[in-house]
């Protein structure tokens, strides 16, 4: 097991009706006006805007609002909401949606209280290690946001969609999980949330670390529970009990438990997804699933026994370690293809004209990759390798 | 799934020479003058109290010493530790030691500032809400107080062995976890460890809550690892990589990770000891791995399903619920046995004439326990089914 600091201060509150208890939350962290940020109608339709508006009401908290966040979200949302905050003197960020608009939040959060742009902390170029309180009420379970310190923020006009951090701070304060909100979720945005958790701990288990058992034996706890509740789902929408499984796993998939005595992941399927979403119209998850099987075909052959051991502890897959290695790829993809997540480029209509423009937006920083470094030509292989 | 609320704001340094980075993080938190608290002789021999006191030096933090803290901490020696902090105007306690030690250190830095005397608070008579800040260093894998906020500290001359917590400031701010320094442990206290480790999982796993999937996951995750790598360390000691997954699973047994959204736990295994340990000097892991297959044996009617998921996950037995569940029960004890851990009272010398007084005493509180309601009667059937 490798050397690991871990902490997360993140406070949960986790249940049906949960979302009466954030007011008295934020107003312990000494907040008194939040800017409350979220991306389309849906807070509106399932009654989710109301009880956070009431329960700001009701411990006196000033806010003023800012929507449209978008799946992606983008950096110019970020800076409108900078300069929302700044004028309006909020003193925290309260982020009621998705992955998305947690890490919009985030970027917000921190950009208040940098001194130039914010996006130079993405390009690495300046350190921000302060923010704004955070506060989230989760109404899509897929990202863990709510309980890490990652924001992921697109920079439109050069399709750059990179990830950050400020540090401690960047961890929400109070984060509101009420799995009953997302009872009425379309059935694709289930799906996407269930790929997204798994892919993070697919990020973090298949990273080449050695003497990780516990950490394996989380992993792969997580990626059983995640499997058979996103399928119940898929029947029975509205079962809270499966909708609970579901937020919770996905929480601890990204929540650092996972990474401690790692390394800090592979992540090199994140990075050919993002240059997906960056071009086109697609979902994160929906990029993931469909990277994920060639990234895997790919680079199997660097930890044969890994793979085994996922082939036998997700699918009870028997037989030597090379053979499971391989079948263990093509079971995942069956699943994927199972709960309609797609598992090629054809299937979003991207085909090989793409391969080019993708390989170079991927390589920006490569080589990528632990388990295997990637450089622009292993990239380009994995990128045909999903063609089909 | 239960609803809940979770934190744990500790921050942990796990591995190899982590000890050099603690007087660092002491500053950090604006602490200046530590008690310094130990037990015995141990921390002298191999290392670590040198290590201790070099980064304390390294970072001008001054210190008083209070040893002397025995395996079943006692209410004396925390009051001994309150009037050393108060005279010497320490503003932290540091742990160095096993979970007596900082269960130790957590009742002296709450009962610094509790006006009156700090054994109301376990009675429940006062409320203790406020603590010094605690920092640990942990040398004996076992109770996981170096990551959450609980003490059980025995008051001798009444013969009672209670928990206690102060709340959020119970949580040590910081804890290192060098496994090398548990290299030089007798097996005695290894097996000890693991023992108190899994019954931790045994208390929340056998609760009687209900789509606890995930849960169910990760404790079976934990038990399997430990079960795994205390027998690896039988044989050899000084395997690190095997010091490193007891070390980590024993502190996520018990850090609040693994009874998010069930019950509090059953806990009335541990009541069962603490009236054994309160009378008799043996160790609490010893008296546990004696009362857990009694217990079991006594109670599994309540939840067949739920001990037999326990007897496929753990030990890949096959058949009917009732048989594979009274099959686990077997199973465990065998475990308990083949790493030298007692599982009767007979082998550690108490006969049925202490029935009546150890059913007396753990009865103080009863009813116990959540998955069977215990009252004395059934407490006494469970002490004759621990004789042999």
């Amino acid at each position: 097991m490798k050397n690991f600091e871990f902490v997360n201060p993140t406070k949960i509150l986790f249940g049906k009706e949960m979302i009466t208890k954030l007011g008295k939350e934020i107003k312990a962290n000494s907040v008194n006006k939040v800017l409350l940020h979220y991306g389309k109608s849906s807070i509106f339709k399932n009654g989710v805007y109301d009880q956070v508006v009431t329960t700001l009401k009701e411990n006196n908290i000033e806010w003023v609002e800012l929507g449209g966040v978008k799946p992606n979200p983008v950096l110019t949302k970020v800076q409108e909401g900078i300069e929302v905050c700044r004028k309006e003197k909020v003193d925290g960020v309260l982020a009621v949606g998705g992955g998305s608009v947690i890490d919009s939040a985030k970027a917000i959060a921190a950009g208040v209280l940098v001194d130039g742009n914010i996006w130079d902390a993405f390009e690495g170029k300046k350190r921000a290690t302060k923010g704004l309180p955070i506060f989230t009420v989760l109404t899509l379970s897929a990202t863990a946001s709510e309980m890490n310190a990652f924001a992921v923020i697109t920079k439109e006009d050069e399709n750059k969609k990179w990830a950050f951090s400020a540090g401690y701070d960047s961890y929400p304060k109070v984060s509101v999980i009420d799995p009953s909100v997302q009872m009425t979720l379309p059935q694709e945005q289930t799906v996407n949330g269930a790929v997204d958790a798994i892919s993070h701990v697919f990020e973090l288990y298949f990273d080449g670390a050695k003497h990780t058992d516990i950490q394996d034996e989380i992993a792969e706890g997580i990626i059983r529970t995640v499997m058979k509740h996103v399928k119940i789902l898929l029947n029975d929408p509205e079962n809270y009990e499966s909708r609970a499984q579901l937020a919770w796993s996905a929480t601890l998939a990204l929540n650092g438990l996972n990474s401690a005595g790692r390394t800090w992941g592979d992540w090199s399927t994140h990075t050919l997804e993002h240059s997906l979403s960056a071009y086109y119209d697609i979902a994160h998850a929906a990029g993931l699933s469909i990277m994920f099987p060639a990234w895997m075909k790919y680079v199997y052959k660097n930890d044969i026994p890994k793979f085994a051991r996922f082939g036998r502890n997700i699918f009870s897959l028997e037989g030597n370690d090379e053979d499971v290695a391989v079948e263990s790829i093509n079971k995942i993809k069956d699943f994927f293809d199972e709960i309609g997540s797609p598992t090629s480029l054809k299937q979003v209509d991207i085909n090989e004209d793409a391969i080019e423009m993708l390989t170079e937006n991927a390589s920006l920083r490569a080589p990528i990759g632990v388990l295997m470094k990637l450089n622009k030509d292993d990239i380009r292989e994995i990128y045909k390798l999903a063609i089909n």
